[in-house]
């Protein structure tokens, strides 16, 4: 990489400012009031902070202009897409210059020999999902932020979702990837190739590194077919080893037709029955745990009978308790009902929310300890637990408001340290970014943060790419 | 990273062989003819060369203190699993250290509820398979070399092979990573874990590297449930566009239950034919096309008889023009035969092998060009097209025979020189090594290059580890 830049410390702002607007136009660099709250807060909620300003550029050019001239006049630049994340990664200081890729908007392709769709970093997941939808195809990347969240946000956070053991995170969607340095080389690799074993594979050093390595610009996502049955269960267990055990059995009948495999310990489940509008458990009895599972088959003649005859089969030999079989979309919908009650969590709770992993054959063993050991750290909490086991994700949630005074930190510290030797991360899906830096360490060897800190000054020597995130 | 040398330039090799005796013991360190001709070259017949030093280090932590006192002596060590490679990639200078991974054997672990399998790196792929059986799962990796090559490298060099249309590269086999860093540290990655967003992501950092970056010593796979059912069956299409659509067409009706889709053009097809035992097609007529394709499910009741409905369909529709089904595991074997032909590539042909990517839709037209090409550049040569077109890899293989008094590297040039405009690969799963450096550009632009090299120079600072490969 050649190193482009010519001061060898920091510019006055006025002129990296007078140097933006003459490569970007006017209109293209914002400052104090132009500024919106848009890119002043994620949905963190994190103090809101006004950037010293807010670039828009309207293509990978501009974006390689303006990382050339901060990188030059060593200024930190923060990159933003749709500001809905959950770890503070897009959250500018108040002298860091935003980068919005908001204006590289659009899906610019889908080939459908290729299975493939390109598409410009700043469109939102939603609009990526509708034109691949619209040519038969489907986007196995899904979550709740979709209408808001932007492609590059997705990537550059390793994105998790709702179909995570079906196809994988964000980075399993990835053939290609545009990248602009922090020096602004601009990296095009925007490959159509499932296989392509030409040195280093770039894609993957961006994928997760939360924009602090380069920005995507572009990106060519694998399409997959659209699913044409889908089959739901709520299925009452008789703990945590009956869950994976099922798990197993139902892997091994269907694959990777399984496409939701969601476990609730009673807590959880307690509360999102009596959330819902008729506040009852489709179950006379209650259950130590219950698993809300999905089937979704390429099959459009499949009625649903395999199934429901794999889970009478698993009623039989007694490796479930019971089962609820939907008969229909909205008793479909009533089910996931139960489980969706995490949307009201922000509203009805004063949610301290961990998004850990494990491996999956630890997760039971860690849930009863996590949970006596906050019975007896803080008597009469509110507690609830709940995971994506599939992939290894545990979320547990504790109500602040159960908590009287005791700071969220404090809560946080408190769990996260019961991953350690457990060998556990400390974020599955969500990221690092702001607000979980400190708690790094238990995920990660100082010989892993050491080679973390040798590849980013390789990539980003001036160490202007969104500083104070990750590290 | 620390620096952990001392002398800042080349030290005499007989001191760093002495270092190296105390470190590993006098018989991990083998000179001259205590050095097996195994060490000195691999499946490309290569020149065979005897390295300075053969080690066989016995465990992780003897690798770590073999390649810190060789990154203080600034001394080349190449990496050396199987020696199975297609590319030279761990092929050493009479000057290099190799370093041998095969004392590092053994399946550590198969945990059943996660899915995983630990292995150490210099485990054959053949006994990690068997391992996954034998516990009920398959491991989604399978190469010809199968019963020679080893995890490592086939991990270092993200091998493709059989299962890629259904289950990935090797990369897409990793959930955690043990690696050797030149100067000696450890990076223990050894999730289970399918979701982990704690910083970079530093497995795919080492993997595809070729040696490059660290030497991977341990690893922990993801298991996949057997497929219970396998049938099989040869169609003869119009031509490649058709091709494409059957693939879509098949796609669409049983997702990645397709577990084979292997596009034969004629020549290669006729070629494979006349080598079978009854020298005689299934066809009765000659077609422009054909695909040998497998349905593999997991469902053991599947007789078949889906895919042979999906076949008559597109029979029906004129999406194909023939189709034969094997009713029985010898005719199954009989069409496969024909593929398998390849085998038999380096006794009856003087083969000068490409394994390129394109993508998919563009695969047709490039055969046809380059064919065209070839014919008028070498009236008169013999040269084969076929390819795993799912995966969008092809492979050609022009016959030196047909082409006396031509030197390979002449033909190499020439047909990679075809791939340039098109932005395609020049190497979709053996690699770059040794014998493709020279075409690495064809695929990657200076920007990429120069971020490789960077990137290089950050984790391996005195150039120990592989030089000369890929760069």
């Amino acid at each position: 990489m050649t190193d482009n830049s010519t001061a060898s410390e920091t510019r006055p702002l006025s002129a990296t400012l007078g140097a933006l607007r003459a490569a970007l136009g006017e209109d293209s660099v914002r400052v104090g009031e132009q500024i919106g709250e848009r890119a002043m807060t994620d949905w963190t909620r994190h103090a809101p902070t006004r950037p010293a300003a807010l670039l828009l550029p309207r293509s990978t050019e501009q974006v390689a202009q303006a990382l050339a001239i901060c990188h030059a006049a060593y200024q930190p630049v923060v990159p933003q897409g749709g500001m809905t994340g959950l770890a503070g990664g897009a959250i500018a200081r108040s002298t860091d210059i935003a980068l919005s890729l908001e204006r590289l908007s659009g899906v610019e392709e889908v080939d459908a020999a290729s299975a493939t769709l390109t598409v410009r970093a700043g469109t939102t997941l939603q609009a990526a999902q509708e034109a691949a939808a619209d040519a038969g195809f489907e986007l196995a990347l899904d979550l709740g932020a979709r209408g808001s969240c932007q492609i590059g946000g997705n990537l550059a956070t390793n994105a998790g979702g709702n179909r995570v053991i079906q196809s994988g995170t964000a980075r399993d969607q990835v053939l290609g990837l545009e990248v602009v340095l922090a020096n602004g080389d601009v990296l095009t690799s925007l490959g159509k190739m499932v296989k392509n074993n030409t040195g280093y594979d770039l894609k993957h050093w961006f994928i997760g590194s939360e924009g602090t390595l380069g920005v995507i610009t572009r990106a060519v996502l694998r399409l997959h077919p659209q699913r044409a049955a889908r089959h739901t269960a709520l299925v009452a267990l008789d703990g945590y080893d009956a869950a994976v055990n099922l798990l197993r059995r139902l892997s091994t009948r269907f694959g990777n037709d399984i496409g939701a495999f969601e476990i609730m310990w009673p807590d959880f489940y307690d509360l999102g029955v009596s959330w819902t509008a008729t506040a009852r458990s489709p179950f006379a009895d209650s259950h130590p745990l219950y698993a809300l599972i999905e089937h979704a088959s390429f099959d459009a003649g499949d009625d649903g009978g395999r199934f429901t005859a794999a889970l009478t089969d698993a009623l039989e030999a007694g490796a479930i308790r019971d089962a609820v079989i939907a008969q229909s979309v909205a008793d479909a919908r009533a089910l996931w009902a139960i489980r969706e009650c995490t949307a009201e969590f922000p509203a009805r709770l004063d949610p301290v929310n961990f998004d850990v992993s494990l491996p999956i054959g630890e997760i039971g063993a860690f849930v009863d300890h996590c949970r006596a050991a906050l019975d007896q750290r803080w008597p009469g909490n509110a507690s609830y637990f709940f995971g994506h086991i599939g992939d290894s994700n545990l979320h547990v949630t504790v109500d602040g408001h159960s908590i009287p005074g005791v700071d969220h930190h404090a809560v946080y510290a408190f769990v996260y340290e019961m991953l350690r030797p457990l060998h556990g991360s400390v974020s599955a899906e969500h990221g690092i970014g702001l607000l979980k830096r400190e708690f790094l360490p238990i995920s990660r060897s100082p010989a892993e943060l050491a080679a973390m800190a040798a590849i980013k000054h390789a990539l980003d020597p001036h160490g202007i790419l969104n500083p104070g995130k990750l590290f």
